[in-house]
């Protein structure tokens, strides 16, 4: 065991930070970056640069002219159930800002994820995901129009689009999904009131129903200091 | 439809570089930022940013002095696998370097993940993953030394650690895996031969075996422009 004098300051100060967030309670106020250097005798730089990574990994945020203590990341599951059901879980109110209701043309791309034709017209539908009225994900998602153009005429898009689709007889049998990490495009960011330095979860998902065939594809953007995903898995054999 | 006018320039440009390294293969250079802002009619600082973007995509890096198109990322199945079958299965060859193999003492946090006293002996076995000699990831996992010290005598830390354990007659059951993004600290990012600006996957993970006690607590930080993750979920009804 080596003694502290021997650890690097970056490492000292983060310790020291991640001791004094364990005491503060959700809200509570993060004292100021001058204040902390005195406090641990680091320079000023070494304190910005963990709070930076306190920031970036959701343990702290902006609030106003001062930084404050973050709320827990609403953690997702990896499963066929909607975000609402992960927010739910999480004892979040879920909610949904309509971004773009829009008809497209499949790409080629495209039309191989949801196996049509090249040109087929594809409902988009781009919606902002809320927790608590937090932004905390944008999503497209892209549904073939002869199987689901119906639900131009009887979908609040404020709601969850699984519930509706599953309300018209369609099963979710299985999935795959791609996860990755961005930086969002200047119009991500503002969407998602964040910046474009932020680092983002990706999520690329293709859903079949019972019969292998294509319901959606759907790419989403998640912040990735307010969301974490999980995954429960076991042994197939 | 809106016309090509009305699209924002940063989109434009982003798009043009697309089908430019669509028609591109690995290996082949990018041009020049200077070259690329005339060839498009956009500011330098346009070029830049969209270069950006793609670097922390992974679907350019640099070499040398240049910038050249990269090889498609490191797609690591979320499974009970272990790293070795999900480099195999891409192709690629996997390796391990040795950073740390020490003991330790439980923390709190790590003696409540795997199910023993504060305080406990803990094996801690840090290596950076390689795939065809690249460094993707920096994977920390921890052990108790009660049941798994004899690995001290006979295992070959460059090797698949999961296929030692299994070797031992300890059955991987079930497991729980925690994805975020993260920033690395300065020493993550030197082992990584990355930068502290480049998004990194960090994955959590703890594993029981067939009795439900858990066999390893992981944690793991992966190279956001060399790996995604990729689950395939089933309705469990």
């Amino acid at each position: 065991m080596s003694g502290a004098a021997r650890l690097p300051k970056p490492y000292v100060v983060r310790t020291a930070l991640d001791e004094m967030l364990a005491d503060l309670q959700e809200g509570d106020p993060v004292p100021a970056e001058r204040e902390l250097a005195v406090r641990f005798g680091v320079a000023r730089e070494t304190v910005r640069q963990a709070l930076h990574e306190l920031l970036v990994e959701g343990r702290i945020e902006r609030r106003g002219r001062g930084t404050v203590v973050s709320r827990p990341k609403l953690t997702q599951p990896l499963s066929l159930k909607s975000y609402t059901d992960g927010a739910l879980r999480m004892g979040r109110v879920p909610g949904r800002l309509l971004v773009t209701w829009e008809d497209i043309e499949a790409s080629p791309a495209l039309a191989a994820a949801l196996s049509v034709p090249a040109g087929e017209p594809i409902m988009h539908l781009e919606r902002v995901l809320l927790a608590d009225g937090q932004r905390i994900g944008l999503e497209s998602t892209y549904l073939p129009n002869h199987r689901f153009g119906y639900l131009r005429r009887t979908f609040d898009p404020t709601t969850s689009l699984y519930a509706a689709i599953r309300a018209g007889g369609v099963r979710f049998a299985s999935a795959v999904e791609r996860i990755e990490t961005v930086l969002p495009s200047p119009r991500e960011a503002d969407l998602l009131e964040s910046t474009t330095a932020m680092p983002m979860l990706l999520l690329d998902r293709r859903s079949l129903d019972t019969e292998g065939v294509p319901i959606e594809a759907v790419r989403a953007v998640y912040r990735g200091d307010r969301v974490a995903f999980e995954a429960v898995l076991t042994d197939p054999d």
